[in-house]
């Protein structure tokens, strides 16, 4: 069985991402949570249940309930890695779809610059990072596998950054407004060979929202609900770098869940308009066009040289900027890709607008590889 | 809507709960997950999606991959505080009633003893916790209030530990297996007056499973699953001891979530025939008998002085031994409080066997004070 169509979203809300060493974690969530009142038109108290997506800012979703006015109904806090915010969609998702609910909300949120946590460097007691690695030195390890297998270089990789950047300066709510070069990506201090600072998202503060009902209040809600058409989540394992089958050009975990949302939503990757991908590196970005089947394995970078990547190529991948230049508050990074894909869809993207996009895709990769997740979303 | 009969329970487990210097959280998850499957009589390729309970283990869902099989699944940490387990619970139960899923796990599980946490003197950043107070002073803080209130003293709390260590010593997974007299309680040193030694609940070690399916498959796997109810879940306030509204002679998180479950079953509190409820101290299980509705506010203390909530009593309650001698290892705790409700109602739970037992309840309460979850089973 499965999600389609039974769940539609009516509204959504980012705050501004970026270094908020000025607001509180409750100021973000705040913003967010009632720009997507604001966008469905809703009260809070048409909210029969919430859901909070974050890694490790230390909130359940108890403390939630005062800045947010969210009294007396659930509140559940999911945590998946950097899959947290998107999973936390999910679960939302199927209790409407179970019909416990008709209108919950869902909040991801992450304070990572006042917080005394690095991001991307500590993922807690991971076994990965127990042996003390790092995410730029595992995805270092996946760019150096990827240019030997393919014989490509570090402008493969650059290319990414300048696309993602581009982008960037469209997305106002974007951690970084700036273009940069290719040749400033590749003269950028190394952080973990061969990546270098351009190929590495950066340290993020921000929260964003959607509002999720059952389809047929989603209509009396507003014309032009996003419907969900596929929720794919899947963990290959906890440790996929440590174990000897782990080809380092690609994630399982990315492939087996866009299998799974691709076939709930009966489309295939020809059949997307634009996707949202987890571009925590530039090397990730590449891999995952490769694992989402927007191109074959081996043509990723490719995929990104021709321009097939950009706005207006063949499927736009991170028209918001992506983790690389919109940012990467860990919990609230899926609920942004939901969040920007609904902008597409409903064609207020601004100077970033796919021309005509009816289907998006939002992906992230997390648990660091082992957790793929992928939502499709279209048009009703 | 709710979840009343779609959804079914086949198989429990859990581990051995207690002091485990010698055993990794891998080796208990193993052994509560395992019992499950044998108890199911299936085998762990036949489970679709897993959710896992913890408030602070430090495991996401992806380090279970290894130790479980199970890969190529989704997986979802759910964490609220001490109903962690129970929320994983609910959240796994609405992703079958949706239809996404026939069969799958739902495992709650934390190590206490050995990884520096200190049980529920710690809540990580809860802001009540952040003013330096810790569960046995906010706890107390409702023992004394709930003294002047009624004007009962000690005794009535000693009456709970009495009874529940009893219940303990026919639970052969329990932590403790030692019958205490009311002498010995009040004796014991005090942690925070009035609550005692024997007041509060131990710090454990341990983990607890079940399996979950939509109800027409849980037919086809057993004759006689055990059919979810009720599944409430609400939280009142992040902070309910800062605000000024908060009489301190209950928990409306619990009455909420009581209000929800038993709505959504059909049933009221006279019809239970046993409750496994969150007696973190001795005086929050009176509180509970109030806010449950097993008796009216203020007879609390006179429910358990007369026997009404001991087995062969009117609705025993915590006939495992309860947290108080079974122990109270976070994220498991929900789980191991369905995995003693099911053994009652498959009159398997030996000495402690409540008779004819048909539909039992089981209630967390988290946050502190803010989250209150509830569960009702039933017999098919």
């Amino acid at each position: 069985m499965n999600i389609r169509d039974r769940v539609a979203v009516v509204g959504v809300g980012c705050s501004k991402f970026g270094e908020h060493y000025d607001r509180s974690l409750e100021d973000l969530v705040v913003e967010a949570a009632f720009e997507a009142y604001r966008d469905a038109r809703i009260e809070p108290a048409r909210i029969e249940a919430a859901w909070v997506g974050t890694l490790e800012s230390g909130y359940s979703g108890t403390a939630l309930a005062d800045p947010l006015k969210l009294y007396d109904i659930p509140i559940t806090r999911v945590e998946n890695y950097c899959a947290s915010g998107m999973d936390a969609f999910r679960n939302a998702c199927m209790a409407v779809a179970a019909g416990m609910y008709e209108c919950v909300l869902v909040l991801g949120f992450e304070k990572l610059r006042d917080s005394g946590r690095r991001g991307l460097g500590t993922f807690g007691t991971h076994p990965v990072v127990g042996y003390g690695t790092t995410a730029p030195s595992l995805f270092a390890m996946a760019a150096n596998r990827y240019f030997k297998t393919y014989g490509v270089t570090k402008d493969a990789l650059a290319k990414v950054a300048v696309k993602n950047h581009h982008n960037g300066t469209m997305s106002p709510k974007a951690h970084f407004q700036m273009e940069v070069s290719e040749e400033q990506v590749l003269a950028a201090p190394l952080i973990c060979s061969p990546l270098g600072l351009f190929d590495c998202c950066p340290t993020t503060d921000g929260a964003a929202a959607a509002i999720v009902c059952r389809t047929d209040v989603a209509r009396s809600i507003r014309p032009d609900p996003i419907l969900v058409k596929g929720l794919g989540l899947a963990v290959t394992s906890g440790e996929p770098y440590l174990k000897p089958g782990f080809a380092y050009t690609g994630f399982p975990a990315t492939r087996r869940a866009a299998e799974s949302a691709y076939e709930q939503a009966g489309v295939t990757p020809k059949d997307l308009d634009l996707a949202e991908v987890h571009d925590c590196f530039t090397i990730t970005e590449i891999l995952n066009y490769e694992d989402l089947g927007l191109c074959a394995p081996g043509e990723g970078w490719r995929y990104v040289a021709e321009g097939r990547a950009s706005i207006g190529g063949e499927v736009p991948v991170n028209p918001s900027g992506g983790l690389k230049s919109f940012g990467h508050p860990i919990g609230a990074t899926g609920v942004r890709m939901i969040y920007e894909v609904c902008q597409q869809l409903w064609h207020k993207a601004g100077a970033r607008q796919v021309k005509d996009a009816e289907i998006g895709l939002a992906h992230n990769l997390g648990g660091p590889g082992a957790v793929g997740c992928v939502t499709v979303l279209a048009n009703a």
